[in-house]
């Protein structure tokens, strides 16, 4: 029987803080058909929410230092209002969308990350998803909306990074369906120069990723993401796309952005 | 075919403000065999929360007027931090819960409160509920644990009370199962002296109630919850029984507490 396919759609935080783009990306994310789910990142509020309530934020290589004040934050407002905004704007839109995080029907579990000589706080690295209940969903026609908070099995919360969730996902999703992975930006896709949007690399395999990067050619935020996308087609993923987030049927169709090739 | 029965638990704020009792209550929860549903109330959380931020708020009658902000502040707080925590410690428990809001899976549509004098802002009174959607989930196992905020289905979130989300899904799903509603509190149920926990009264039914209300033997703050239960007995719920959330299994099995009958 062939594979039915599943988008798996990050959107990140540059989108989630302007309502107007967010609300453009909603109703084309609505308009996808089939099965779909959808994880989002945090975006500036968390940091303007904890710079209100006087909790000083550390954060070490783009990563937030989660102590127990800022875990209260993260999950306020991820698993909350972003969460809860989005699913109640796909709702008005016709989709039928459900907000989780991994805690809830425990879909997401995680490990408290330990490190050498850094203590990064509730922070949780992805150890299973629980793909059954998450296909259950969608077979039921929902629409998961994923908030980047796991828990640890035992009641507590942890804060995990929204790309790796999404990976983690569009992996463990594969055995049942053609995972479809779209990592959606403010960005045009992969730039050569990150000044100039016309710099977009169509497409990439592992080969021209290695030499770019060897020769400094990939802005270094972009490399995680990369890693990742890899990873993931290693993994079964069907499609690794990266790109625009105000374009997402060019996006899933493939006519933009860059395509992540094995 | 005799119907399952389905316990509903809606937990009040004093229950919610103290992590000792919360965590004792979890517990008690987790081991209710069978279908249930937890619904939470906000607890002091929202009220401190608003109040470091410097936003004012407006209470008439007990009940929040609901500003822009403060939607936010009750969505963070109520949906997000209480319902995730509470999520993951049942989850730690090894109880299948799955956390969600009105608008999650379109679970309960609301109306934007009108009212001739004054504006309660975005508050929601309960339109419907989607009982398949919720007897799917406890078909498969899980216990929705729900947060007090609806959506009008046009992408606004509501601020509405818990206790007459109760109410509401009980009547819904009791065409399904024989529904149990519990409202458990700090209090030992329905007290004819507020000062006396021993003076509760084991049964009330309409006639008894209306007595004890025209002289005035009822708490005033208890009227709006027992005129909830009357209204859900007539409904088609199977039960309401009103008492101590610290003695869940007791107020289950009717030994404690005030028991509502037609």
């Amino acid at each position: 029987m062939e594979k039915k396919t599943l988008h798996i759609v990050k959107v990140g935080g540059h989108i989630i803080d302007h309502p107007d783009i967010l609300s453009g990306f909603l109703n084309q994310f609505a308009s996808v058909p089939g099965n779909k789910i959808l994880v989002h990142g945090g975006g500036k509020l968390a940091t303007r929410l904890a710079a209100e309530l006087n909790i000083p934020q550390l954060m070490v290589d783009g990563r937030r230092i989660t102590d127990k004040d800022t875990l209260n934050i993260v999950v306020m407002v991820y698993a909350g209002l972003i969460n809860k905004q989005v699913v109640a704007q796909l709702q008005g839109k016709g989709c039928g969308a459900i907000g989780l995080c991994g805690a809830d029907a425990g879909i997401i579990r995680a490990r408290k990350r330990t490190h050498a000589s850094l203590d990064f706080g509730f922070v949780g690295d992805v150890e299973w998803i629980d793909a059954p209940a998450l296909e259950e969903m969608l077979e039921r026609g929902l629409s998961p909306v994923i908030a980047p908070i796991t828990h640890d099995g035992q009641g507590q919360l942890l804060n995990t990074n929204a790309d790796t969730i999404a990976q983690e996902m569009a992996k463990a999703l594969s055995a049942r369906f053609h995972t479809v992975l779209i990592y959606s930006f403010e960005k045009a896709g992969v730039l050569l120069d990150t000044e100039d949007e016309r710099s977009v690399v169509p497409s990439l395999n592992r080969g021209t990723y290695n030499t770019l990067k060897e020769t400094g050619k990939i802005f270094a935020g972009m490399i995680p993401k990369l890693d990742n996308a890899f990873q993931a087609l290693e993994a079964g993923v069907g499609r690794v796309v990266i790109g625009p987030a105000e374009q997402l049927p060019e996006l899933i169709a493939g006519s933009i952005g860059t395509s992540i090739i094995p």
